[in-house]
């Protein structure tokens, strides 16, 4: 096993991490953690449903709450640069061996939903309706005022299969996490947008929804959004950090949401668009390694949200999560 | 006169925004600006040049300082993908009777210098030297903290016609001003990488570079480097801002280095890559109404770099820049 | 003229800078600039009259609003240590041929009114109705999350006679500008509280109130609450700055009020309480001189609210505000 | 045992908290930790101490490191006002059965030594040599940028008693934690200067020093100090935070020094000098509870610097650090 090579024409081009579709048992209560307190902007809700958007973001929704009895994810959703990508992408699937449908989604333009190699719920369309784009519009900044989605993260039991199916696709890998002394990576940074993330794969039961991550423009907003997590009843939700991260390099910190759903709220990227942008390589040792946050809870490495209908498997090699030792296979 | 449509299928691909290159006459007092003061990283030097990057550029180097008898901006560099690009790039330019030469650069891979079509000198490369990306490398961080390159600003005599050349290069229109009532653009912002601005055409005496812009990751860096300025005795080089913009969105403050080179430090932009991100129009009277900021004082819209051996032209039409309402024929 | 010395055994313990209380056509209209936009909490109003603290302050006010026909400053209040304190002032003003008198006002402990020795109107308490202190109810926090009341500047026509009042009665200089070459101070800052401010002495017609000042906890919120002021159509009412004070050394930016009022919002001051805290001078001509902002434009030198009933005087000698230069009589 | 009333007519007039003086094993590294990294400014070094103050502060010292063979704490040091006070003090003190001697101290005026009723060696001076005060000699600032010293935290045998002893000097109370239901005070926060700590005394075995704590003024630089110890290889020596205090309300961040002596470094406390500040009181579960950081770990309660040639005492009661519930007797 080891890194492909990247696939600069791939057969369609998708742009970007889009949305994600959760399941929440109570929608007044998310509606209390993802608007009152995170600060995402309602672009639409109904009885069955929330919308919601961040504050720099024109498109409909980055992320969509749907009433259900059990808290799980729907799918995970890309975005294609043009309808004739849509197209090529269907073609291309049905050619995989993937079959792919559309599926008509409120708010989204034409709609293809598929799941990828180890099952994982994807969606792909390449537009939205068109809503206000807020990022000035400071009268309705509050809480940690996320900007935009910025990616995914999922946690399945083959990594490298994750990894040459997404590569194939175009994706190219910004980082990986391996064990030291081998070339095999078990924690994968996979990027269309140009910078470090647009999905990320971690070694675990799956596939599962890990978290979507949205940025925040400034560092005192971590600071702003904990302590009024804190005043707010929501400081039991706080789950890892704030911290720095070691691959991607930003400041993040990771909540649960009432339903156990995971987001992370990080600060700004850097660019990784250049051809001679080669992926960053870490040992598993050293990113396991403090930074200088607490380490990560057990719990931040093996609790994941399942996906409506599909059953996680274990990976064929379980270790250990907080230092990646096992999870690859000797070869 | 008006605004054309996006360039889907563009004769190469350019990536982004890459580097400048200025002549300053003393290179001591440039560093003093530029590292001991911004808190740029030196890549190399001698002599004769200083190559500089922002902490969380890969790449060697986005902007050179080479010793010189006047302040003169010698060109501006953009990114291409690949190699192949840039042969594209050689074919369409000859193809279109502006003569595409090959100039070897130091640090940098194949690049190709040509005039835009009024006159402006590029070089294009797809390739540099690559070089440690301290973004996190915090004992290396010093004073406004420049990311990374992001766009440039350039006044020219004929904004439309740099939109066409742009535009049927594949680069998109993110927002443009235009005078009340009318659709003709005189300040347009257009981008390839994704988020508003590659590259900004006002109109002027030209072709000029008004400024090159660079990012910094958090507010309170703009009084961490108007206050050094201060105690530096550069106090006096701070032209415009601390303020926030209309078009870009993004808090800012220009400066001027020691020979008169204008800089943008400015913070996070928006998102921009959908096809269904629209140009966003602003009339010029809004425009050029106040924000919070003080006004600019007229000489930030006269005042620009001249490019080495480029003759500037008066646009055929002048107006006042504050308003911009008469730099559009009647048409 | 010259700096009299400190009286380490005043007539009355005077603690603090308290309150002021303005005069406002509209209160609906002022509500909108003090609760909705800078964020100050209402601890009270009715019809006639809205009471405002900040999140840090335990006392029921710091600021008073009053509806009224002009937009006049009734009187600004100084907080003393014990209800024995206020018997005391009484004593020394009786005794100093300034008629104080017991004037009971709402929310407000005991309460001694009298007018200074240039006739600016002053009210001593040593107590007041208590309310929660939300410095960590971040529920509430909103704006330029102002924290508490620092201090209050007034104009006034003879600035030494002032120095010796307030010096007399315990109040300590921690800086002062005096013309180049002179030992006469022209613009004192006074302090009782431990940092360098609680009541601000500059020449001009007086006694007028200038602004009183409110301290903010990041600088962050300086560009947050331009922003907001943008947003929600005060962009107007930003006067000066954001900045950097050369006396006192805090960022800071002045607002006008929809009366014409102005407050300032700074950040952190620096201690100012031991007895070899000698006062810092500033030459007239290098304080006159840019910082890194803009130069305050002439209006801030000039305009300021006059107090109910009294008619400002004009100093002996007039100056330019801009350099202090001749302010001061020869001597 | 309960809550002494105020002293409003002390003995001896203290003002603050004001330098503590550590011994260290390895003079450079300590260098490296307190300058390098925190970015404290050198007042004077030679090769038995370091002289460090803050950027904020005037007075030679708030903090003094001496070579010595072990990790203790020599002394910590109060403000007196005025010569005379220190007079007062030796009266007082020697009247009271502590005997206070005259010990000539480097760079400070007259200083008397004594220890308080546990045994804790202090020592108090009215006056230091005075330096610059570097507030905005920006060129100056480092790390976290520490603006002067706040406060001291002692673990002592029998906080009751520690209680009486410093109120009775004329510190009040500002904050306390007392077992719920109970109104004993177990964690006591008292002060002179008029913000809510100067002197801070927890349960434990002791007079030991638990940390010397300094301001910082902006909340972003807990990030900046976090991420430039990790690159400094004192990612380690990050104890506990940062995070949100209950009582005092700062953010903090607790970190360990070289040889273990620990400092806290917080942001901006509020205001507390008015006589109708009356103590606040938390309960000890409530006081416990998480805010949103994760708790301190067991060593934050236990572990502190013991003072040269004093013996710890423990508590005659001990109880569990986290709760506090058991430290009082029952009575």
């Amino acid at each position: 096993m080891s890194i492909p090579k990247p696939n600069y024409s791939p057969p369609f081009n998708i742009t970007r991490a889009s949305h994600s579709v959760l399941h929440v048992k109570d929608l007044a209560k998310s509606r209390a953690f993802y608007v009152d307190l995170i600060g995402f902007i309602v672009s639409d809700e109904d009885k069955d449903a929330i919308y919601l958007r961040g504050v720099a973001e024109a498109s409909h929704h980055s992320l969509v709450l749907k009433r259900g009895s059990a808290p799980l994810a729907e799918r995970v959703g890309l975005r294609c640069f043009s309808e004739e990508d849509l197209e090529k992408a269907k073609f291309h699937f049905d050619k995989a061996g993937l079959p792919a449908r559309w599926a008509p989604q409120p708010h989204q333009g034409r709609t293809l939903q598929v799941n990828d190699v180890l099952g994982a719920p994807l969606e792909f369309c390449a537009t939205m309706e068109r809503k206000p784009r807020l990022v000035v519009s400071f009268d309705h900044h509050h809480g940690a005022v996320p900007q935009r989605i910025d990616h995914f993260q999922l946690l399945v039991p083959d990594v490298q299969r994750e990894l040459e199916f997404y590569m194939a696709l175009g994706f190219r890998l910004s980082e990986y996490i391996a064990p030291d002394g081998s070339e095999d990576p078990v924690f994968v940074f996979l990027q269309r947008k140009g910078n470090p993330h647009d999905i990320v794969f971690a070694p675990g039961a799956g596939p599962r929804l890990h978290h979507a991550a949205f940025s925040i423009p400034e560092s005192t907003l971590f600071f702003t959004v904990c302590d009024l997590a804190a005043t707010m009843g929501f400081a039991d939700n706080i789950e890892f950090g704030p911290g720095r991260h070691g691959p991607g390099h930003a400041l993040f910190v990771y909540m649960r949401d009432p339903d156990g759903h995971r987001i992370e709220l990080f600060n700004t990227h850097y660019q990784c668009m250049d051809i001679d942008d080669e992926p960053v390589r870490w040992d598993a040792s050293y990113a396991a390694r403090r930074n200088w946050q607490l380490p990560a809870r057990e719990r931040w490495y093996s609790e994941a949200s399942r996906f409506a209908g599909i059953e996680p498997r274990e990976p064929s090699r379980k270790g250990n999560p907080m230092t990646l030792e096992r999870y690859v296979a000797a070869n």
